[in-house]
């Protein structure tokens, strides 16, 4: 969130020239805290006031910066101060910003760059999006095998200004190839003469480069790993995920989901709520909003053609509502709980027979419940006049009970259902979003109110 | 996830008496992992299995076994391995398992413990759930300000063993109040007869142990910290929050938010999907879709109030369920969005008027283009003698297209203000799910449809 509070502090402090107390105070904040700060100020400021600051603090504070405030500030005439921040740049960031800079400015920016820096940025910007590959950094510390425990701890000191982490280290054998892993805390506390060969762990999780970057995410989290190793095809070791990327990640593709679960299109916007334009939201929403108005219309139809049991018996429309909610109701909680299982790896398409049969019964007692009480409600408080002569209150209460009945165990078990089928379809299962499968039950829902009316009174 | 492939194997080994084998098994493998692989065993097995693994390991293991088997396991009559594993289990997992003993094996097993491990599970239960002095552990290193780097250094290699993470050490002054951080590789990096006081940082992020947990562990995430320091009233520091720790809460919460938004009650189930009995999920269920239904025949009651007019004009029924499924997406696509921009604190109430003109223009937006698409659809593909006598095409086609697109206004505006509104109340916006809304919204547009009928043709 941005933080317009201090912006006319700061720019007051800029224009008396009173430098070492800006200076004191983007030194000593928290990185993410600054950049809250000062967003909200022109690029020429910005840069004078990061320019105050020492160039691996500038640099964690100009990663927190939106992107497209990174892109506009790297986009201008300044070589030398830019070429230093892009040098001191994280990896992963720097290649996450060369994703979103016009072709024309990466290529200036990267003739700019020391040889090693440009082969990263390449190498990084390579892999595909949504893969670890894409989100992982190349500043990782690696050891021999055959170093000792001493030996290893020096090079740790060297490496610890420039790695993105120095707690977890990676072992690898003289081809690159990761054999192990082993933590600064283990370090510290085995004996200095030891080899890390007889210290390191050698059962190490990690992620291929094309492997999805929610999977990586996700092994972060449910082995409370600090960072997770990222080999290519030949178990050579080219990068790391750190736990606090898996975090943003984990968050992104549960705003992600969330927005599928209902029925808004597109990525994840920088930028908050307040922040993005309106006619943007509206193009997120539209889609699906025309669409499901589109089958709306369809329902409508559906109903037309029945026209003539509904001038018949006109309380059936009371109960539409009713129907259509029960069904959107059910459908949508055993899609929630499924897609959430789905996602926690709990489930798999193997077990959709046992996911029905649990849905089956669920439902069941929903329905007994809810079938239960429209009944009473038609059979005892309906208006007097409202069932036509010919047809008796008990066949209608019946109607309405069991159509609502056989509604709600159809939706609780098509709700269930269909997220198993999409992921075995291998299409995001939150796809299958709320207002989508609602629509789908209302249809169902109209079939069977009528059906059941024809069955039971023959109308 | 409970993983049952090995378990054959490992009884085998067991009965044969080849402890060599499985020792190496778990003290080599992933806590998590072996934790997976005997959860499905007895619970003397099991006893039998940890007992071979080096204590610290084991309480790692002990610690990701489900409660219901923790409670289990502890709750036999192994006074000497039982003692051993809870003095060796990390704060914070013991002070959860003591939350779900019955009084009496907790008392029982008090008393077997030395008097500070004691203390500190007394202090750790008394705090409310949700805190974050309910989940924070006890187990962290301090130093003092007037250490130097060096002492600072073998102090943290004497604590390596037993605290939760040394990689950020807290600095308290002599009545322990929390005045600062270093980070091990601050520290591995700085000239060894420097200060503490010298190099720490001051600028450091905390919390209090009433907070709510889900705040705290926000904190991490946002700040991208490893663990966030916990302290009471007067500041001083009590506990820590690791990130992992964090990851797990903001999993369970993402869980929570996401059942109560489809209307499903109650926390989250240990145990997966396939585990939780049909029961429970129904018990989960059945709340809202009762209290949800009952709304549903009171939609049933206003729809009946306007019967002379769905009489002469028996169209409007057909086109019910789009007006009440575009106005529960539109209610519910704001609603996300405003829940979501709520939860990661990018808005608050005092940001009421610029949501509700934001969600206006998006609807307004919307509203046109659903409008003129259904008034397309009735005035050229209405089947002939669906319009009595008197009544213009025309005028029908209005109703319809009007009602809809103020039904989709009030429902997007409706949809954003609600989580606001109860976020003031302090009130879980969350709460306020998705059918509970499409179920206001539905009532909403059954007057605004027959209000504009009468409006328009006046019946």
């Amino acid at each position: 969130m941005k933080n317009p509070i201090l912006v006319p502090e700061l720019r007051d402090l800029l224009s008396k020239d009173k430098y070492e107390i800006i200076k004191n105070f983007i030194e000593e904040g928290h990185p993410k805290e600054i950049a809250e700060y000062i967003a909200l100020m022109d690029p020429d400021e910005i840069w004078k006031i990061l320019n105050m600051a020492h160039v691996s603090q500038r640099a964690k504070i100009f990663s927190y910066l939106d992107m497209d405030v990174q892109v506009e500030m790297v986009s201008g005439e300044r070589k030398k101060t830019t070429t230093e921040l892009l040098t001191e740049m994280s990896p992963d960031d720097r290649a996450d910003l060369f994703h979103h800079l016009d072709k024309h400015v990466a290529d200036r920016l990267l003739v700019l760059l020391p040889l090693a820096d440009r082969r990263d940025i390449l190498n990084l910007t390579s892999y595909k999006e949504e893969t670890a590959g894409a989100i992982m950094t190349t500043d990782f510390s690696t050891l021999n095998e055959n170093d000792t425990v001493e030996q290893s701890i020096s090079k740790v000191r060297k490496d610890a200004p420039s790695k993105e982490t120095i707690y977890y280290i990676y072992v690898t054998d003289n081809q690159g190839k990761l054999i192990g892993f082993v933590s600064l805390r283990k370090l510290i506390m085995s004996r200095p003469e030891m080899r890390i060969g007889d210290v390191m762990k050698k059962d190490v999780k990690f992620t291929y480069t094309n492997e999805d970057r929610e999977t990586a995410a996700r092994k972060i989290e449910q082995y409370d790993l600090l960072a997770l190793p990222v080999v290519d095809e030949s178990v050579k070791l080219v990068g790391i995920v750190t736990y606090d990327d898996a975090m943003d990640i984990l968050k992104e593709e549960q705003t992600e989901d969330l927005e599928k679960l209902m029925a808004i299109s597109g990525g994840v916007e920088s930028g908050t709520y307040l922040e993005v334009h309106a006619l943007t939201h509206f193009k997120k929403r539209a889609f699906w909003v025309i669409v499901l108005g589109l089958f709306g219309i369809l329902t409508g139809v559906i109903i037309e053609s029945f026209r003539s049991t509904l001038e018949s018996l006109l309380i059936l429309a009371f109960y539409m509502p009713l129907l259509n909610a029960a069904g959107g109701n059910t459908g949508s909680q055993s899609a929630t709980v499924v897609m959430r299982s789905l996602t926690l790896s709990e489930l798999s398409f193997r077990d959709i027979f046992k996911v029905i049969r649990k849905e089956f019964i669920i439902s069941a007692f929903l329905s007994v419940c809810l079938g239960f009480i429209v009944f009473m409600r038609v059979y005892f408080f309906s208006s007097s006049g409202g069932v036509p002569e010919g047809i008796s209150l008990t066949s209608v209460s019946l109607v309405i009970s069991v159509s609502l009945a056989l509604q709600v165990v159809w939706s609780t078990v098509f709700g269930a259902v269909i997220p198993l089928i999409a992921q075995k379809l291998r299409v995001d299962p939150a796809i299958v979003s709320s207002p989508l499968l609602t629509t789908f039950v209302d249809m169902g829902g109209i079939l069977i109110y009528f059906g059941v009316a024809k069955a039971i009174l023959g109308i």
